[in-house]
């Protein structure tokens, strides 16, 4: 059967066909090694979110022990524990061979440029392993069913996992005001602008707002859809929908030909907050699905950010009422304060500032180098800084630039000048 | 010399003249009962006030020690510890005599209708006392001298300390929005319906949108000066705060004649802090007068409320500032999320509920056995339910709407009817 298949239309680095270990889970400790086939991976992959909706529990648990072609195999058998995901798998296959559906989806995929990406691919996005042990205190299926992605269908030429490692959601309101969408776009521009990949939803207002910004800047954005990414939904959007997969990525978790149904939209928040390193709401009605996105946000404990705005709109209630029922909740006001959040997880800041504790007592051990190869009271240029501090160019002309957003070190002339006194730098 | 004095032009029921023992500390333990004539008190306060500014943390204590006469009698025989104080005391000497300051003061405050009201007046309002132990983090003058004040002016025919009893500050900007003056009017006719006194500071903008809002409904509102109650400033907002004196107070710390002068209003702000239950800041520039007030109510713990509003206003960066940088501030956006926060101490609520707590775990006791007549399944009248729990009709009333507001009770035709299950009411 595999003959059938088509070679992956593919940017990443990895050999159809070669034997792949089906991906460990993070904080879980050492699953069992599955050894599969590439193609007959991606197949089963492809088969078993046409059988059950992307983030089933019970699936991506199987997956995790006995690798996606078995539990394919125990499906269509119904060799399932679960009694209503056998019921529903049973429904499903009356409709066609889920097999013979995914050589399909993969060959039109090839056709339109589109190509899968699995977990045991170099692009695959390691955020999303944080899914594998998120639990929700509310209760409801789609709070039930949150684990990750089995696979990814992506339009673009950036690889997946890179392209996300430094990227910010936007999100908001369809039914955004003209407030909202004027703030979004600034704020997509700036984060854009410093170099972080702004990812939404697609949707009219406050998504399509955040990806036109991204795109002003010539950034990159990420369009994350509830449906094939061979349909850009929703239609109106369709022209920016493809510019973001000109120059950006389009991507979904739904094989090609897949209908954007109403939950899916619910399944698919869970990715935007996984995938990011925090997530701002800029406008929100009263219980809508940004309010949902952020409870994941928040279960994750990425940053959760929010803009506030006129307590006169009913298009802020929802922000307000994020910011008044969590604490953990961020209000942010500008793009500075967004990158100082985002900065706090694995950029320039190990851990939140608390208290009276000085921001670069927490500096990480490449920013703590640049500190301290800058001399006390004058300034260095970054070749200087890279020659003592023993780290490549690249990596110092970063540090430099976050330690500027985060007012500890200052431009001077060529070079960079310490703003604070460097005692308790190390 | 006491004769000179007038006696006093008083609501209050305390008789002139007769020896009152000058204030204990809440939480210093028992102050050293001073046993001083009442007029002499008064004068020498009001004395006290004219050398130096009230708040004044060395006149304070002192005044606790010995009585306001013989601080009085050391200042003007430059017997302070104090070196700066005795220099600036030194310094006013030469302006004129203090106690001819203060008769003069009183007899003008007697003309004007303004009483003077001391610490030892049944109408002295008891949550200033909480100033006495006030420490602030921030460094400068008006950080430190914070200390309660020695004595109100007052005009208006309301006791001052029941008037305070319940009421909510609502403050901000002078160089308000449209947005801003919209939504205090707003707030201040809704708590103000609801039987809480609006207290402001009188100014332009949202001060004088708090008084109006309050006096729209009917409420009370009173506005705190930071000079003589016989010339309300700023003068453009005259009408307005004639009408405060003829339905609410005007109040101040400074005596008839004193200036509005600029450091004035800093040295106000404690007072308007320490006043009220809770406070709400509507729209504030950045680091502006409103925003050290809420330093001041965050510090005594108090419900420390903001407003959001839209992030391209300046007048909301001091809101955002505050909501940023303040964990314990609360961003509200109705008068009912403002009457929840002051609900939360003194009122229907002995404590904030915290976690999953039920919020009537945390009733208090008249409200509790206002729950515990009320019958499992069916509704009763306030006449019942105050036969049964042996309470009076006004006071079942009162707590009856309060439960109602609280969402534990709903009405019923003529009666109410538990909202939730009694099981866990006690």
């Amino acid at each position: 059967m595999a003959d059938t298949i088509p070679a992956r239309p593919v940017v990443a680095d990895t050999i159809p066909g070669r034997p792949v270990v089906a991906e460990s889970v993070a904080g879980l400790g050492p699953v069992e090694s599955v050894a599969v086939d590439g193609l007959e991976d991606q197949l089963a992959r492809v088969a078993l979110t046409w059988l059950a909706e992307p983030g089933n529990r019970a699936i991506w648990s199987l997956v995790q022990e006995v690798g996606a072609p078995a539990v394919l195999d125990r499906l269509i058998a119904g060799d399932v524990p679960d009694r209503k995901l056998r019921g529903s798998v049973a429904a499903r296959l009356t409709a066609g061979d889920p097999r013979r559906f995914a050589e399909i989806a993969l060959r039109r995929g090839e056709r339109l440029g589109a190509r899968l990406v699995v977990p045991s691919d170099p692009e695959w996005p390691r955020r999303l392993t944080d899914l594998a042990t998120l639990e929700l205190d509310t209760t409801g299926r789609y709070n039930h069913d949150i684990r990750p992605p089995l696979c990814f269908w992506v339009r673009g030429e950036w690889p997946l996992g890179r392209t996300l490692d430094r990227s910010i959601a936007i999100v908001g309101a369809r039914a955004a005001t003209d407030y909202g969408t004027n703030v979004t776009g600034d704020l997509a521009y700036s984060v854009a602008c410093e170099g972080w990949t702004v990812l939404s939803g697609g949707a009219f207002g406050i998504d399509a707002a955040a990806h036109r910004g991204a795109l002003a800047a010539d950034g990159r954005t990420v369009a994350v859809l509830a449906c094939g990414v061979e349909r850009p939904y929703p239609a109106g959007n369709s022209a920016l929908l493809e510019r973001v997969a000109e120059t950006g990525l389009l991507i979904s978790e739904w094989p090609i030909g897949a209908d954007p149904l109403r939950h899916r939209f619910l399944i698919r928040n869970r990715v935007i907050a996984a995938a990011t390193a925090g997530t701002v709401v800029v406008e929100a009605a009263a219980r809508s699905g940004a309010t949902q996105t952020m409870s994941r946000v928040l279960a994750l404990g990425r940053p959760a950010m929010v803009v506030p705005g006129p307590v006169t709109s009913a298009m802020s209630v929802g922000c307000h009422e994020i910011l008044r029922s969590n604490p953990d909740a961020r209000i942010v006001t500008s793009a500075t304060e967004i990158l100082e959040e985002v900065g706090r997880i694995g950029e320039y800041l190990a851990d939140p500032p608390r208290g009276r504790e000085r921001r670069h007592d927490r500096l990480d051990e490449e920013s703590t180098l640049v500190m301290e190869a800058l001399p006390a009271n004058r300034s260095s240029t970054p070749e200087l800084i890279a020659a003592e501090a023993r780290l490549e160019l690249p990596t110092v002309l970063r540090r430099l630039s976050l330690l500027e957003m985060a007012g500890l070190v200052v431009r001077a002339g060529n070079g960079y000048i310490l703003r604070h006194s460097p005692s308790g730098t190390g």
